[in-house]
């Protein structure tokens, strides 16, 4: 929180043809002025906004390298603040000179995130578009990119300023009785101010439920494979994501440890994790691998019971909101079983099934609300947020049916309007945005 | 070496804040038109050079990433082409789409190299000139650096063209008289010719034995710390970089296989080699770790000797040109061993006598001619170029002194010119290009 620091950090790794330093800040122009050497003599701080420059970052008389500069001008940059961008070869060393060149000429490091917040406090976006940007780095699949740029691009914080407007109209017309509480007069309806509360709940509640598929989608679906010992997961594993990443082999009980590989489907990233076949035994290193298989079934979104005989035999418990895809393996055997209704006939080893299998998969994650751009919460902060706000709801919906006094029920809709501001940033404190920042990369 | 073609690949890594696409070529600019929209409407294609324009990447009405684009007009970019530089977030994903779209509008990947090979083929940089780019990237350290960049910047190109300039007097001098050759006259006094022969070959040579300290800079300085088992090397290896990097123990032989780490002191980065003891044993592991030790030593530019009584009994051969620090340590303990003259005293385990053990490594390497900016070859092409250039002028040296006819002589000259062009790139050929720029990152 120090607007008149100006900073610098590389805005990109180390090891490519080119990388990037940033420096922004009120001296962001004069810091470059005293490290680079334009090729026409002119500098920095005499260039206009959305100006590229050819010259050399010097040491004294040593040349450190040959750079592009571009020059952003308040409020013409991404932090709304002066900006320079300086464009050299892509050495780590290069990179750490320049950082150290301008550290001496005025600046210092930039914190995590500390770019990304300065955009935030100078209104270049808010919070929660803010908290997007991280998520577009981080996206690995069309469907988490397209929630995050959704984010970004402000279609959350729209949805969320409608809902501040809902409330405030609430809350302003409890507060208007409560001017004039002496005379006990009602402005608002009871019956109009119930169902407005109640439309409200029902979006809060609907943007919380989101997040179960946003925050799954953001981190990969985690699909479970489970079954028997030796019914061919680690080969399922295998054949799913195209490598021989699983050992596998004919002796029950190969795989001891769950083990991870991603597999983007349609857009969507699928966790599949193979775990360690679930029965009845005394032997104690089968056992941790057991209780470690149970683990991963409870924080899967989907679960593949795998079985050779059509037996869901699974000796654990599916938790209600996960998805069973069921799968018959070995088919390709002549005495292989029948494959009954509702289960996936599949042969891991030959490849025969596979893309039935994934087609169910995919059609499990419904991202209908995602590709088409909806508001989807992917954000755990958020997701928190909003379920405050519905609690505060529900309070002030119980007060008004009990006919609570009037000023009880609007600290109720005050309360929900912080939950709900907190999100975009309209109510927050340092505390709180140093630890958002604290999760960015340091550059960003 | 299809130059009609359009290029694209990604400029940094992924991961950071942001990441570079540069697309490149004669259709580059409409290439960009095809994926990019920017807010004011306007074309990359109509935009002048060095122009900055902000917008969004989009696949059809799908928006991908809001990036800036900068735009390069023929010849002022970094390959003398037509070229574009989208500045996007910094995902993977991102990235990727980025790229499929530029291939989709017509440009293809570019292979490892390929715009420095395009820098270089228009006439931007000489071949020495291009292969220092990657040595800038690649650079560690200050003495790396500023060797590479002082041959990036043409001073060495410069220093082979007044060499070759040299070498076409002599040439065109013989070739004269070739030209008159049943007259036999000499128009070049053979005194002379001979006095200029010397000159070039002492020159060759002083240029390809600066390759010995040019290439152990650029790989960083090997340094095999060496003596019998227990003696302290893992400790004082520890000791130099600051960590717990190899094992240690009071057990003779804790080592096996050799350690190495890097530190830089003074602007050289300095390879350490911890070794497995040395001395007479029946153990088979143990032999091929002492195998390996010597291995080390024979790589090595420095053998630091370590000894707990100041007696030199390294059981393996030291080559000439290398050079050898000796170190007696733990001068901590009570018994410890006097000091002999030429010998270093230390305590690893203590950190006593490690100062004067780092001057003596910095200064066993001399780095003057490259911190002044001095022609040194780092590059082995051009070490194996300079030998056969200086082969050549042998023979025609020889030539000379036995009065040999002087087309022959000649013929040596003119090979000398072309082992002296292939350096800059003035003789080559399409398989040369390939094998260098093959070796460079895509996207450089």
């Amino acid at each position: 929180m120090h607007l008149n620091d100006t900073i610098v950090a590389a805005a990109t790794p180390t090891g490519g043809a080119i990388a990037i330093v940033r420096i922004e800040g009120p001296e962001a122009l004069a810091v470059c002025d005293k490290l680079f050497r334009a090729d026409r003599g002119t500098l920095a701080s005499q260039a206009k906004g959305y100006t590229l420059m050819h010259g050399n970052i010097c040491d004294g008389t040593r040349r450190i390298d040959d750079v592009l500069v571009t020059v952003f001008r308040a409020p013409h940059s991404y932090t709304g603040g002066d900006m320079v961008e300086i464009s050299c070869h892509g050495s780590a060393y290069i990179v750490g000179e320049i950082i150290r060149l301008a550290i001496e000429a005025g600046a210092r490091s930039a914190t995590a995130g500390e770019f990304t917040m300065r955009a935030f406090i100078g209104g270049k976006m808010d919070l929660s578009q803010a908290e997007a940007v991280a998520d577009v780095i981080a996206a690995d699949s069309k469907a988490a990119l397209t929630m995050a740029d959704t984010q970004m691009r402000g279609n959350y914080s729209a949805a969320l300023a409608t809902l501040r407007g809902e409330l405030l109209t609430l809350a302003s017309l409890l507060e208007l009785e409560l001017d004039f509480g002496e005379e006990e007069v009602e402005f608002a309806d009871r019956t109009q101010l119930t169902a407005l509360l109640h439309r409200i709940e029902s979006e809060v509640e609907h943007l919380a439920d989101s997040f179960a598929v946003g925050n799954a989608v953001k981190r990969g679906i985690a699909v479970a494979i489970v079954g028997e010992p030796n019914v061919g997961k680690s080969t399922l594993l295998n054949r799913l994501i195209g490598e021989e990443r699983a050992m596998v082999s004919d002796i029950a009980g190969t795989t001891r440890d769950t083990i991870e590989e991603c597999l983007t489907i349609d857009g969507v990233t699928f966790r599949f994790i193979d775990t360690a076949g679930v029965h009845q035994t005394d032997d104690q290193l089968e056992n941790m691998g057991i209780e470690r298989t149970r683990k991963a079934i409870a924080e899967a979104q989907i679960v593949v019971v795998m079985s050779e005989n059509g037996h869901d035999n699974i000796l654990t418990d599916i938790a209600e909101g996960q998805k069973v895809v069921r799968v018959v393996n070995k088919v390709d055997l002549c005495d292989g079983a029948d494959v009954p209704e509702g289960w996936i006939g599949v042969s891991a080893k030959m490849g025969i099934g596979i893309d039935e299998l994934v087609t169910a998969l995919r059609q499990s994650v419904d991202t209908s609300q995602i590709m088409s751009g909806g508001t989807v919460v992917s954000n755990s902060r958020h997701y928190e947020a909003l379920l405050r706000a519905g609690e505060a709801l529900r309070r002030a919906d119980e007060g008004l049916q009990m006919g609570l006094s009037t000023d009880l029920v609007a600290q109720d809709i005050r309360q929900v309007l912080d939950h709900i501001g907190a999100i975009t940033g309209e109510v927050t404190n340092n505390e709180i945005l140093g630890q958002i920042f604290s999760k960015f990369c340091i550059g960003k």
